[in-house]
């Protein structure tokens, strides 16, 4: 079973044991997440993907692979195509496909705990349309098979302080249940990982990169709680922080508990962020699902005073770190032998050293040249890439920090960069600017300012086929909703949430050349409130501090309020993380942060 | 029958009569019509509301009329609450009231030529509900208690001259005929007034402001059509120009021929821009309707060359119109006794001048001091404002020439402006130039460049409640679709139609204080193709010439860039419009298009 062929073919001998014509494999957990445990890891141990979002359908004579736009290049370098057929999605769905390719009266398996509701709707629809029935399955067909599929993680919950959380428990579950009582429910069901670690100020250690723990919620309308975990997560402590009204469960206990507990009761579950299993197991026990958001998220996304605080030093601590290792990177790099692998092994030994560094906030996007022009790349030992002269470095990166989460992206020239470099990168810092500058009205969401951050680029006929921005958690999930700084209607809901004072996003405009370089800028920005002439005025507040490389900014093309801007951030960058360099490192910056 | 009360009272009479508990009265024609002929003005009938937008519902005992933000004000002045309840789209729905309001197992009527199926599905869901029926009416019953409905208006069909069409209606058909292969379609019903217009080459006097006439087409996927219209509406000359491949039908029969000749064929509706009896008719007679946009509607919205030609000519004509009104209000307004209907009469005796003039393109929107506040007013005898000494006066207004549709927004102070009126102007300004200056790749839709408009009133905490940009027609609707420029999601659909070469919109950033003034600035713009570094870029090119109030402009306040766009854009005004000026009317223009 060593080889991606002999896992398709001990699948599809299973799927023939289960009497099924067909089976699909998404690539998240009972969580939705984003990020998912190894032991939950199926579509990269099926197929070799192992990028963020896909998925994988298979016949019996016929497997295909889903991809979007940014993994176009990586999907063909991972997968088999001889195995998996590419197909890109929005233009395609597994659903689309399936409804194309599935056998007529056919039955095509789902693990009914690893899709939403809507997706199982929109693909028992497209199947039923071409002859062929979704069924739901016992037991995934891949764990069946999958010999060494690591156990899920039994790495207990640890309370998280209040003095970090900024509020207790008790408080945020009291908020839930007004919220429940406005949508006259009775209860709601939080599946998502981030949520239920917010709600009772826990953190875990079960996914990379977030720490969270797997587990499931229910909060009810009196403010009390069920919460269902493996029994080996909870110790003494743990009882204690939760306290009586949080009330302790099996997690193999959860779907009898729904199918036993709210005969008549109305319950919310979020369509989005809970799977098809849940609603299932809830109206075979006779409950009324109603359709609402998790009543989490909105209060997450809004920090309260001490998470702003521990992100302000977080962030201080972070790009000073940052800041040492472009020095560092500016020194080396030009030397020679330096590649992708051995800079990020740099800089993450550069976090851990600040003593303080739980884990990184994602997996260091470490582009040299024409791997940067890859927006989500993640290098390995394969793709590993040279620093060379004469070319452009991009490096997108973050840090789990007890008071706070990073996500900064840099990028830098080493040696001497083309006109055409520095034009676009003084591009992307406009755009960037252009959004560290908005000021606008409450009630405006990330999608009526998204296009300011790609103006400069449009002028030129270039654009950037990624987002502007996405919210960012509080020790917590990198990519958090439910905001987002991005077009309308593409693949990622969110750019229609308005902005709220207190949300925390990215901003990271960038230019991708394909083969030759790319490039992104990427600050955390608050959300601030500004009064003009009596007038509420939203707009943002830079939180990350790190000097841009100025080889790369063509002065000339910069606005006098673009120009002032930057020399102020330079400022800002020197008052808040100069204190932590010392020596060359301190002469370095203060040269970086001078004025254009 | 002369009050709306007794008009009420005679519909609930014949509501009774008609086994029905409720009816719906929508402001549209058979052809989902802005504007409608006076025969179908039934909810200005019955209520007295003629605003461009709503509806209203009449139950036994409660009746309501539906107004967007729009008309919150107008409704109020026009509509006798104790008649009708104010309600607000789209926090609530005519679908929504009617499911919360009508009677327990009541049968609420509608006239199934007067709405779309979407809205029927709509409505037939929130009813049953609520335990209501929603029941199709043969006769619409306030076409039966309105004694005096007018006829529809008996006006003959025009050729409309290929020079100025730029193209034959049967390349137009040919075209349509391709799209229908691509889509596997055997015919499409089109159903919108402009689209006939358009794809026939005719023009008609139907409808106010909107030259087409009342008739339905069936385009078939060998080019040939039929057209159904009044017999009356025909004559040789109409015979001679449509040809043979036109087959020229009576429109009382065209549900019949709907119902009779599709069985087994594939026909394309477009759900938007019909109404639910065409699909219904259809449907009975065996058809497989899909639903597909209009085919005409994009090839109509991409000028051509003629198109463009006519549309520069006729808004140099009516630019010039413009400054002559302008220059007269200077000197006019200040000596008092002029109103809001006196300048507009003034405004239309100007156009009549140019000997070309076929009709207004919409009422005029003439608002001094706070009229201009409300951003779709129509002035009349009661509302009627003078033009007072230091006040804003705000003139929307546009003509219908044989060779193009013009739409033009002027704001001017009358005496001495407030710093704060500068202040919003200039800001209205920068936002109208900053859609004028922009550039985007090809693929980029109204809604993305949208916040462009809106950014410096943004800044202070300010926005205006409508879409920036709407599309134009050549001497055909002043509003038509696919494209637009305002936020996404929004009332009206199109805000996510990519802007393409040809299309021509207008460009109309505005800022509104109640109470007090009303400021727009409305050029119509052309989307251009420039080449950057051999990548396609696309712009607009203005179309509308005639000054701007300088006075209202705060130099300070505009860029570099943006001073550069006014005194090149006011250049243009001069040469453009200049030459039709003579006398004190050129020295004056010369005066307000110097350099700033």
């Amino acid at each position: 079973m060593s080889t991606h062929a002999d896992r398709l073919a001990a699948l599809r001998t299973q799927l023939k044991d289960d009497a099924l014509d067909g089976f699909v494999v998404p690539l998240t957990d009972e969580h939705m997440s984003e990020y998912v445990g190894s032991y939950a890891a199926r579509l990269a141990w099926l197929t070799g993907f192992d990028g963020s979002a896909g998925a994988a359908a298979v016949l019996p004579e016929q497997a295909a692979i889903f991809t979007d736009g940014r993994y176009t290049i990586q999907v063909r370098q991972q997968v088999d195509g001889d195995l998996f057929a590419y197909e890109d999605v929005p233009q395609t769905s597994v659903a689309a496909w399936l409804g194309e390719h599935a056998p007529q009266g056919g039955r095509i398996g789902y693990d009914p705990w690893l899709h939403t509701r809507a997706w199982v709707k929109a693909a028992t629809k497209a199947l039923a349309d071409n002859g062929a029935e979704l069924v739901a399955v016992e037991r995934n067909p891949v764990d069946q098979v999958w010999i060494d599929q690591p156990a899920p993680s039994d790495a207990h919950l640890e309370p998280y302080s209040q003095n970090l959380a900024g509020r207790s428990s008790e408080s945020k579950r009291a908020e839930i249940a007004e919220t429940l009582k406005g949508m006259k429910a009775d209860a709601s069901v939080i599946a998502a990982l981030d949520s239920i670690a917010w709600v009772l100020n826990v953190r875990g250690k079960d996914i990379v990169h977030t720490p969270v723990a797997l587990a499931f919620l229910i909060v009810h309308a009196d403010g009390s709680a069920d919460l269902f975990l493996d029994g080996e997560k909870v110790d003494d402590g743990l009882r204690n922080h939760l306290g009586q009204d949080v009330r302790i469960h099996e997690r193999s206990d959860f779907e009898a508990h729904l199918e036993g507990n709210f005969a008549g009761k109305t319950v919310a579950v979020d369509p989005e962020r809970s799977v098809a299993a849940i609603e299932m197991a809830l109206e075979r026990g006779g409950a009324k699902v109603i359709a609402r958001r998790d009543p989490a998220v909105l209060p997450k996304a809004i920090k309260n005073e001490a998470e702003v605080a521990g992100h302000r030093a977080a962030q201080a601590r972070d790009g000073a770190v940052i800041a040492k290792f472009l020095r560092w990177i500016e020194e080396e790099a030009p030397k020679g032998g330096q590649d992708e692998l051995s800079v990020a092994a740099k800089l993450y030994e550069l976090r851990e050293a600040t003593g303080e560094l739980k884990d990184l906030s994602f997996d260091t996007i470490s582009g040299a040249g024409a791997n940067g022009a890859l927006p989500h790349y993640r290098v390995d030992e394969k793709s590993n890439a040279k620093l060379e002269m004469n070319s452009i470095y991009l490096v997108d990166s973050g840090g789990q920090y007890l008071d706070g989460t990073t996500d900064i992206t840099r990028t830098v020239v080493i040696g001497t960069p083309t006109a055409e470099m520095i034009d676009r990168y003084t591009r992307v810092l406009k755009g960037h600017i252009a959004i560290a500058r908005a000021r606008f009205p409450e009630g405006i969401s990330g999608g009526r300012i998204d296009s300011f951050a790609r103006q400069y680029l449009w002028e030129i006929g270039e654009d950037f086929g990624h987002g502007t921005g996405h919210g960012v958690g509080a020790f917590l999930a990198v990519h958090e909703g439910p905001q987002r700084i991005s077009p309308p209607g593409g693949a990622y809901a969110g750019a229609d949430e308005p902005l709220r004072e207190g949300m925390i996003l990215s901003n990271e405009p960038g230019f991708y050349k394909e083969g030759e370089y790319g490039m992104r800028i990427e600050n955390l920005v608050l959300v601030v409130a500004h009064e003009v002439e009596g007038r509420r005025v939203l707009g943002f507040e830079t939180l990350t501090f790190a000097p841009l490389d100025r080889r790369l900014i063509d002065k000339d093309m910069l606005s006098n309020a673009e120009l002032a801007w930057v020399d102020r951030y330079h400022a800002q960058v020197m008052e808040k993380i100069g204190s932590q360099l010392d020596g060359e490192d301190k002469a370095w910056l203060e040269a970086q942060c001078a004025p254009l």
